[in-house]
């Protein structure tokens, strides 16, 4: 299944998309769905009769007709790995980290699947995309092991790791540079788990203006997700909700020769196979 | 003012702390505080209100009747400022650094003011205290302007950056050594701004089981929480009820010859002059 966040005039609602038309889940049925986090924490007793109301497909909307916000506008936490494929540790200068290299991304950051990233002016932008395979969490839970973390998860999105550069390089700590606001698109939708039998075998693409930056799959992650959850929840609970951004390919901008960072109107799309596509249109913050 | 978050048996309400005893908002007029976070981006069209409420002292508590919670249970983001006195950065053998240093805690991660921190088997606790100032966001906005921010604090609060030091130097970035669940208390309850009229003059204290191992003065902040607000609010919008962890003296337990972080039992309170104290016992998680 896929479900959405969407708002067609009447602040956020969550949806069920089925091809080309989404159901208003929270208008059919509104306790069931006050809000995407509602119904994750909801989904055990939930599950059985959204399938029914998205068999019947009452009161469909053309989804061309809505917009569509991030599935989760305001998680309680994001978390994203760092240095997670071979080859983005290669062009990153840096060594395979021994352990997991965790920073966040701050909840202010969060954007929509389709909405504008900022180019903010601090003073000069480097800005720079990041492709990657994003996990909402489901039960979630604290001290999960890795064989059991396929039962933590709710569903999968697509999502741009987006990074200020200069500013993720500007002292010791990432976090900062990777939390300008509308820096964390993720969406388009949520893919229930359950249909998506291995999320550790999906191609994964970043264009940029149609040239493909970055491609890869996430077979090569250097830890995979269930390795992520087990070692997250050793540290923390998870909740419903939390997002998760798995580690980004090479291919980024300021790898290239010479770097290229994201100008004013360049478009940004990732495409992860099974899951869908966002794309965003750049734009310079306008300040002097 | 002081505006507390506590559970008398009915889960979360805010209240009015006068002396020793507490009065009920939540209970005398929800719709004014249906949270702390509800109550801050209400403020400016409740304080009237709620100053009256106070004076009258309807249904006023015995303070010591109910269980004081963190005065935001789950704040929309939790950042906090690294080597930010003179003398913790001098103990931890690093420089002073050029640009302020931000790593974040998970909003899981928050604690009442007095309830006991966990000491995680993850396999060794190495667990210590960091003492701190800690404000409270309340306007907020973006692009903020030293000159401007102290009206976009809504108060202050007693905090105790905990952190788990071997997870914090397991690799290169903090923000999950700073996050395990109990590791984020503060409060007891938020002291408006407005009777706080330096925050840069407040004595701050930690001291375990009835030693002082941390002394200093708000004074001694390398980079003023004027200076935080406008370097935060040039990358990301600041959200009513957001949370700055303003940086700790020195005289942390890693830096003691030999090291000693906190054991099963002990009880660490940090105090700081015009606002409260803190204090907690800590506790061994168990596992084996």
């Amino acid at each position: 299944m896929k479900l959405a966040t969407f708002d067609a005039g009447n602040g956020a609602e969550v949806g069920i998309v089925v091809v080309e038309m989404i159901i208003p889940l929270t208008r059919v049925k509104p306790q069931l769905a006050p809000s995407m986090i509602g119904l994750i924490q909801n989904w055990a007793a939930a599950k059985a009769e959204v399938e029914g109301i998205a068999a019947k497909g009452e009161g469909a909307l053309l989804l061309s007709s809505v917009r569509l916000l991030a599935p989760i506008p305001r998680p309680g936490k994001i978390w994203a790995i760092g240095l997670n494929y071979a080859d983005h540790i290669a062009e990153s200068n840096m060594e395979a980290p021994k352990n997991q290299v965790w920073f966040s991304k701050a909840a202010s950051s969060v954007n929509g699947p389709y909405d504008p990233i900022e180019l903010p002016s601090v003073p000069t932008p480097h800005v720079d995309y990041e492709a990657e395979l994003v996990a909402v969490i489901g039960a979630g839970g604290r001290h999960i092991l890795a064989a059991n973390a396929p039962d933590a998860i709710f569903g999968y999105c697509v999502g741009n790791d987006v990074t200020e550069r200069a500013w993720q390089h500007s002292g010791p700590q990432w976090s900062l540079g990777k939390s300008f606001d509308t820096h964390a698109p993720f969406g388009p939708w949520i893919v229930t788990a359950d249909e998506i039998p291995d999320p550790h075998s999906l191609g994964i693409r970043c264009l940029v203006n149609g040239e493909t930056r970055q491609q890869s799959n996430t077979q090569h992650l250097v830890f995979n997700l269930w390795d992520q959850i087990a070692h997250l929840s050793s540290a923390m609970t998870l909740e419903p909700g939390d997002v998760i951004y798995t580690g980004t390919p090479g291919g980024i901008g300021a790898a290239m020769k010479p770097m290229q960072f994201l100008a004013d109107g360049d478009v940004v799309r990732v495409e992860i196979d099974g899951i869908g596509m966002i794309e965003a249109s750049c734009k310079a913050d306008g300040r002097a």
